[in-house]
């Protein structure tokens, strides 16, 4: 049976394969941590980690890499793209790695597509997720970083360079704080975990002993009663629903799905984000924006990374060249 | 000769149109300024205007509207789309007027498409103008207000409802003035001309004796040297430079054009709004984003309505069913 793929999804701290078919079934789901390599050097070991799911994948599954149509994979950026060149913000040991090379070496002549995780979170939030059917649909993730994708026209959007629907850049405050991208007062630094926590810390918010100071557990205070997590957690919240508004008034969106830890926290980030997007979205066109929780991310990433093979007359449109990278 | 449409541009002020050919040749230019027909009953006043334009046209050209492959409008908003039923707030005699239906009328068995003029404006630069051969274009209009159209991956994109790129209600700043859309720190309320002009108004500035309170004497007293003029000027232009920045991060764009008088007024708006965009677009793949200068807008609008017709592989795709609008 060819009609199905290896799907690959690589993130900061976790890599997952399995083999999905059209239908959208995954079989030889398999999981590793990502090494904790931290130096290039360590590049290998994180590959090894890659072809010990690949491998687990394909032996669980009984697929043989001759019965794959290609495979797809999803992962952090930044990446030059399509060559699929990676070097993960989170991921040291891998600066300009050439992933997709050496996932074509695993899967000797079968076609490799690599992009950014939040572009393959879209392409499988539309094929077999929550936005399936919609015509224009965002898929956004607030976690440690702000990221996302795009599907328009029923067509994933890929962008000059690969990153179309890179959402936590957009501007939701003009005047305000450095981001790292460069930029000021970008939504990613307004609304991911880690620059929430450090503002609430900045605040006087302390974790509960023994609690790590992450965005959990700043959900957790804030839910128990803590004032400065609560407000910090609800501005960030208020941000991302900015960052929709913006996005649906300049798009013309039907709907948009939202995963990530940080988003998925608790009501009081996800009411916050509802608040921040009815207050900037004013246009008829903007307001019937559906908002969309995202039901299971994990299988989402894989299913997107499936969909660039197996579902090409919507997810494909790749450039046969890449772009002139600066 | 069966390769040519009938354009038509109509906006707040004035009623243009065209015949056009495959080359993007125009012939038979004629225009009428809008009727100044302040209410419902004189929305055949206006109609009348755009008749006369059309039979004007045609005339000039020497063709039979049996000749046209079709009719293509740019229309100021707000409109039902596709339906052609539009409600510009400027011309305030047509609320709901069956814009296409009419059209279709004046030139019986042809096909008419009606859109927003922000649409228009980017099909045109993108089919004949500046942006030609540009993958992933924005045009932007500055003047009365702030509007916008995007061709991304080279198609022409309409949104769901046919709002695509309208840029003006993006939110540039999350805490700023309420603005007429409902929204707040839009775009259009930080940087239209009117607005900016209120707001150097309210800051002191007095138009020089004889001129008119408008956008272009408030740049002039800002090349003289007038320092609110300039101030308020700098801000819009920032504005403009933010909300590009935003959509180059959110779209990963090639390149924008900007037109609109209230844009063209001079350096000290162009040189502001760079900064802007320098402000903001931190990620090399924004960075890269080319900003151009629309070259002729009244031109490229014509292009645009003609591009609909005459080349839909690239400006079509238009919904043969009208979306559930609210």
């Amino acid at each position: 049976m060819r009609s199905q793929a290896l799907a690959v999804d690589i993130g900061g701290t976790k890599i997952a394969t399995a083999v999905v078919d059209a239908g959208g079934t995954l079989r030889g789901a398999a999981r590793r941590p990502v090494p904790a390599a931290a130096d290039p050097t360590g590049a290998e070991e994180v590959f090894g980690a890659v072809r010990d799911c690949v491998a687990e994948s394909l032996a669980t599954a009984g697929v043989d890499p001759s019965d794959l149509v290609g495979v797809g994979c999803g992962c952090a950026g930044p990446m030059r793209w399509p060559e699929g060149a990676v070097s993960p913000l989170n991921i040291p040991a891998w600066r300009e790695f050439p992933l997709r090379e050496r996932l074509r070496d695993l899967v000797a002549g079968a076609p490799v597509y690599v992009h950014n995780d939040g572009i393959a979170l879209a392409a499988g939030e539309h094929w077999a997720g929550v936005g399936r059917g919609v015509r224009n649909l965002l898929a956004v993730t607030v976690s440690t970083g702000v990221g996302g994708g795009l599907v328009l026209a029923g067509q994933l959007l890929h962008g000059g360079w690969g990153n179309a629907g890179h959402i936590g850049h957009v501007t939701v405050a003009a005047d305000g704080p450095p981001c790292p991208c460069g930029g000021r007062g970008c939504l990613e630094v307004m609304a991911a975990g880690p620059h929430t926590v450090r503002r609430a810390q900045a605040a006087g918010w302390v974790p509960p002993a023994g609690q790590p100071a992450d965005g959990r557990t700043l959900a957790t205070s804030a839910a128990a009663g803590d004032q400065t997590a609560r407000r910090e957690l609800v501005r960030s919240g208020a941000a991302v629903g900015t960052g929709l508004a913006s996005a649906a008034n300049l798009l013309d969106l039907d709907a948009a799905v939202v995963a990530g830890g940080f988003a998925q926290s608790g009501p009081i980030f996800w009411d916050a984000m509802r608040a921040g997007f009815d207050r900037h979205a004013g246009l008829a066109f903007s307001r019937r924006l559906r908002i969309l929780r995202s039901a299971d991310p994990d299988r989402v990433a894989l299913w997107g990374a499936a969909a660039f093979v197996l579902a090409p007359e919507q997810y494909g449109g790749w450039p046969d060249q890449p772009p002139p990278h600066a």
